[in-house]
């Protein structure tokens, strides 16, 4: 290795500034790597050297260093001290952390920590999940699987590019299935996805302007949304009655214009297991259709309500194309398929197709084909009964057992399908507190508060990922 | 339905300003359907009154009908005379253009229908396709392919969320996969993602500027590319000769500077099958660490080299963390399994991954354990051995016919692996009309101009999708 002369340093951070003085040195220390004055090998002074030169204490000059180690940038080599390690890719991470704005809000980014803290725990053995939004895997429809996955043996031959909007076989049973909850469409106007969210993804990059204010029910499932605002857009929540969103709250907001757009769970929302019931759906259609409010229908959950015809999608009663719709089989199937559908008039699915063949060319063929043998043979809709036969049992002793221990200190709505109950205490209770002492006996439970825009005090309880015992 | 009041029109389109008349137009009817005066159901005057009303001719009115249509705003009912059918999320689609902003190289556009016609013209029955960058669908392993999802068939037992950086499995089977090409790295330096492209598209949004330039081979395939420039880079296509790109003329480039990065397919490049030299290779590294430059390298075609240990990955020589490979399975296995992984420093990888959660939470985790089974059971290794001799073959029986008939009137380099080979007329020949001829025939070429920031005359021409006697 090159001999690399010592490094000197004579420069110190600006106390009066508003930048905190760690993140000046960081940036200090990136810029002698980018400039090439620090070239790789250079061994950075002592930590008590850095902290004299600079005239700060040694804990902010141990942030700067555990920031820029975290990069890449440095590393400490045994016997030889800190040194700088990599210029070139790494220097871009602290340059460029606009990619993930945060929402206004300030408490997300709490928010995000305990969400992080359950993603993590979720992959923990021997916990359990009382919140998860996955379906007990223990469901899976294994001897339909191997029957499906054997025919796919033989039946794949070749595995090529598919068409832009999806594999027409696909397109074309989800137009069947879709029949039976009253959207009647034709395979133009259907777009598969990787998964509900990329479906997300596509509406927020090529439809939405920057700075559009989406509305949304409060509580929801902030995580999915949270895109919206790496897309530059606002979100805000509007409350919930027991017969769903209360659309009249709309009009009421500052940021309501005509670049505004709403995003919607109807069905067994996303943690509350609200319904929307049929006359809500009604009045709200016309609010949107008389403030042109265009749509985003998240039918994740439409497919789990217990008793048939309770629910129909905002999509089949929209006669203006005022609704996209979002279809999913990862609530009800498996997410790991990473299969969507969004359904839209044909030039916005169109548009929302070429932009998705610039970003991945698509869903996996594979995946596309056994989802598609599964609707076809009519595999699903019979896995589907059983499941919802299944769901509602677990529901019912959920309600049961929250009955027996929570009556007179929570109260609850009775979710017609879904994964979810919301149960809000009577009083201010620490849910945090609640978390941590759960986390202690192997439960884990996802706190209200990470799904609203504010504090609150309820808990999203699924029955779908636990047995009636377990639960 | 509710009356509506026939359409009022007190406003002429401005024809002393750049904005074509048309657009002025449809801007127009947008505006008055997004503020609500022209709402659903209102009946647009005659073709003719509209032309006399704006005081432009028949033909503006035309287009500008013909647009508003294509946006599913207006449509012409039967008997009805054309109404406005759609008011929100239609009246988003001409409003924003700029989702796919276009190459600053005028030609790209030209390029892009020509582009737009093959696409098509592939999916043509009894079409050669003698350009197209697809694998032979002849060559796909039906049998390996059989007993790997025979069985997952039975292995699956549920198909959950992934890991946010794709199955452990697969990534361990990666790593031990990129051995052989020598690249030794750890599973946290694994990203998978749906395809190769979804891993530019990261790595554009992550961590590249606004208006930073990429720097490529000239020519290259546009077409990955394009999502470069709808996250606003510029792309700029360096010379190669037979040894590669020629990096010496990146420094004397205008806009080379430290936001530059250089994207670059080393190894049987598409479309020319130049591979670099190990030489080559050397000195582009000491370039582009001496000018602190980073380097994509699209290793696509790094798996199809017809003689072992020809072509040494830049990753292989890469010490400093210059270099993010980019792998694939689309190319050798099957694109419709839309597998791709990148290779980078972990907290690089740590930012993609976290960026990729929020786009489509990951790439079908059946295709993953797929590719996983084809890697860990030797299966791939065996598959692509034998792929090589069968490309091997073809290309020696292409070269042996250009030979024959082409000898005189055009030139070409011998690629030592891959799809491709270039083939460059001696004179300025039509390539358009050559095109035209060809596909008289049933041959679809595909003319050098696509992959060209400039006119050129060649044709990339493949040997991997027909077989000997089909060339």
């Amino acid at each position: 290795m090159k001999r690399v002369r010592p490094i000197q340093i004579a420069w110190k951070p600006n106390k009066q500034i508003s930048i905190p003085v760690y993140r000046q040195i960081v940036q200090y220390i990136c810029d002698k790597v980018a400039n090439g004055e620090w070239p790789i090998g250079s061994r950075l002074p002592s930590q008590r050297a850095l902290a004299e030169s600079f005239s700060v204490n040694r804990s902010t000059i141990s942030t700067a260093i555990d920031e820029l180690t975290s990069y890449g940038i440095i590393a400490g080599k045994s016997g030889a001290g800190t040194q700088i390690v990599s210029n070139t890719w790494a220097l871009m991470l602290p340059t460029k952390p606009s990619w993930k704005k945060l929402i206004s809000s300030g408490s997300l980014q709490e928010n995000n920590r305990r969400m992080q803290q359950i993603n993590r725990l979720e992959f923990a053995p021997d916990i359990v999940r009382l919140g998860t939004g996955e379906l007990d895997p223990r469901l899976f429809p294994q001897k339909m699987w191997t029957e499906v996955l054997q025919k796919m043996s033989v039946e794949i031959t070749s595995l090529g590019y598919a068409e832009p909007l999806g594999i027409m076989e696909l397109r074309q049973a989800i137009v069947e299935h879709m029949r039976q909850f009253g959207i009647n469409v034709s395979t133009k106007n259907i777009l598969i996805t990787s998964g509900a969210l990329q479906g997300l993804q596509l509406i927020a990059s090529c439809m939405l302007k920057d700075g559009s204010t989406v509305f949304t029910e409060a509580p929801t499932y902030l995580k999915s949304l949270q895109m919206f605002q790496s897309a530059g857009l606002n979100l805000k929540g509007i409350p919930m009655d027991h017969d769903g969103l209360e659309y009249w709250q709309i009009e009421k907001q500052l940021h309501f214009d005509e670049s505004s757009i709403l995003y919607t769970i109807p069905t067994n929302q996303n943690p509350t297991g609200i319904t929307m019931s049929n006359i809500r759906r009604k009045e709200l259609m016309n609010f949107c259709i008389k403030n042109r409010l265009p749509i985003i229908e998240d039918g994740a959950y439409q497919e789990l309500c217990f008793d048939d015809e309770i629910a129909v999608p905002l999509k089949a009663i929209d006669e203006n194309g005022m609704v996209m719709y979002l279809g999913s089989a990862s609530k009800t199937l498996a997410p790991g398929l990473r299969i969507g559908w969004v359904i839209a008039s044909e030039p916005v699915i169109q548009r929302l197709g070429d932009a998705k063949m610039q970003m991945d060319y698509g869903a996996s063929s594979l995946s596309q084909l056994v989802f598609a043998e599964f609707l076809k043979s009519g595999k699903y809709g019979q896995y589907l009964a059983n499941l919802k036969q299944v769901l509602k049992k677990r529901r019912d002793n959920a309600l049961a057992t929250l009955g027996k221990y929570f009556e007179d200190i929570a109260v609850w709505d009775i979710p017609i399908g879904g994964f979810y109950i919301w149960l809000t205490f009577n009083e201010d209770v620490e849910v945090d507190g609640l978390f941590e002492k759960a986390l202690d006996k192997g439960i884990l439970l996802n706190p209200g508060d990470i799904y609203d825009f504010k504090h609150n005090r309820s808990l999203r309880l699924s029955f779908a990922y636990v047995t009636c015992e377990e639960f």
